[in-house]
């Protein structure tokens, strides 16, 4: 990413987007959390999850938010760059722990049978897992080859994942309380609506999508995709929590 | 250990590692004691010290951040030293209190007679201790002679402890419910996995692995065996600790 066709101005809406999704993960996390006591115990661990999620990724935020900030200078109202590298690899680590939990999210708020819950988080987790493993090479490589190589190779459990989301829980979905139904479509349809951008922004470079711009494009689509997936997202798990209880009409204490 | 040997993309992801771990264990953290309320209370001090063992494993990792931070300073673009030293003793304080306090999160949450809870506790915790605090004048020792003198004389408790959890518990886990015989076993054969690791790295220097590589396999390795170890074996108490729980019928209050 070259840092050096950045204007002032792109610099700090970029530094804007960061604290904003710092904020929206921290609020969230703290909105899941308070709201842990309004579900039934049996949903405690799933709304728990989202707001780690959202935990998880306001620490990185505030890590993406330091490294952004270390690499850039304003040096007589101009802006220039300290040789600092702007770390992408906090991403990568974000990622690594929120996307397998977030679907184990989804799983563990549908309340299947142990046999399944474990044997659909070992699969989805372990796939979302190897997806974010197998597309940091490609990230941090020098050339377009090795970079459209490991895009080839993440889309694999990528195309797994959103057929699985689509296709594969169906049947699991389907045994959902009607009342619920419909949340749990949205949730799912949500993580592959959001989750289409990432593997469209990771080939920018290749397509000639550059200079100061792209990374404000890059940046800041980002940010968004990871509010929908993961703040959003978890209010959605929160809901279908919390609707599942009141019908169960469960003992709701604090 | 010899760092002017790295190139700044290993500082980097060696830096991603630790930002990881400190991620993973203070997330661990908070979700262990978000489920404390979900297990009967005679289980409750084995999550509670399960959490404890991930938040110490958390604070350490910031310290071990910080101190890697400052060993290194980017100027003009590429990585130099800054002469002051990366802080191993961090991890070496870390363990001596996480290592004798996972294994007794794995004794309590067999919850045995109180005798023998209390003399397995002492003699694991203790022996555990002594490993460590073995170890240490190794890992600073000048010379190869005393780096190995010192590594032979940790593995005598370390030899004592892996033979404990593969032998000497046999008796205790057989006398477990048999829903939770599986898991107790996969927890005790999971320390021992995850314990190789520590004193084949501790050997690396004196087999001539130096260098830019072996710092990343040594900094990483020890990052992940400290996950399993610490994070994913608290995972897996809670886990016993709550379907002993359900077994046992127990009034779960929040």
């Amino acid at each position: 990413m070259d840092l050096t066709t950045l204007s002032l101005g792109q610099y700090e809406f970029i530094a804007g987007s960061f604290s904003f999704g710092l904020a929206v993960m921290a609020a969230a996390t703290l909105f899941l959390w308070f709201s842990r006591s309004l579900v039934a115990p049996g949903y405690r661990i799933a709304v728990t999850i989202s707001g780690l999620v959202t935990a998880i990724a306001a620490y990185h935020y505030l890590q993406i938010m330091l490294s952004w900030d270390s690499a850039f200078a304003i040096v007589g109202g101009s802006l220039e760059t300290t040789g600092q590298p702007f770390n992408q690899a906090y991403r990568y680590v974000d990622w690594l722990l929120t996307v397998p939990l977030l679907l184990i999210e989804l799983i563990l708020v549908m309340k299947l049978a142990r046999g399944e819950t474990i044997s659909k988080s070992v699969w989805l987790g372990g796939a979302a897992a190897l997806m974010i493993i197998l597309g940091y090479p490609g990230e941090v490589a020098e050339t377009a080859g090795t970079r459209f190589t490991f895009w080839v190779l993440s889309m694999i459990p990528f195309i797994y994942i959103v057929y699985q989301l689509v296709v594969g829980l169906k049947g699991s979905i389907n045994k959902q309380p009607e009342n619920v139904r419909g949340l749990i479509n949205g949730a799912a349809m949500l993580v592959v609506v959001s989750w289409l951008f990432y593997p469209i922004v990771f080939l920018f470079p290749l397509i000639g999508f550059t200079g100061g711009a792209a990374v404000v494009a890059v940046e800041v689509g980002y940010t968004v995709a990871d509010i929908v997936a993961k703040a959003v997202f978890g209010i959605l798990i929160l809901a279908i929590a919390m609707r599942k209880s009141e019908a169960e009409g469960a003992n709701q204490q604090a």
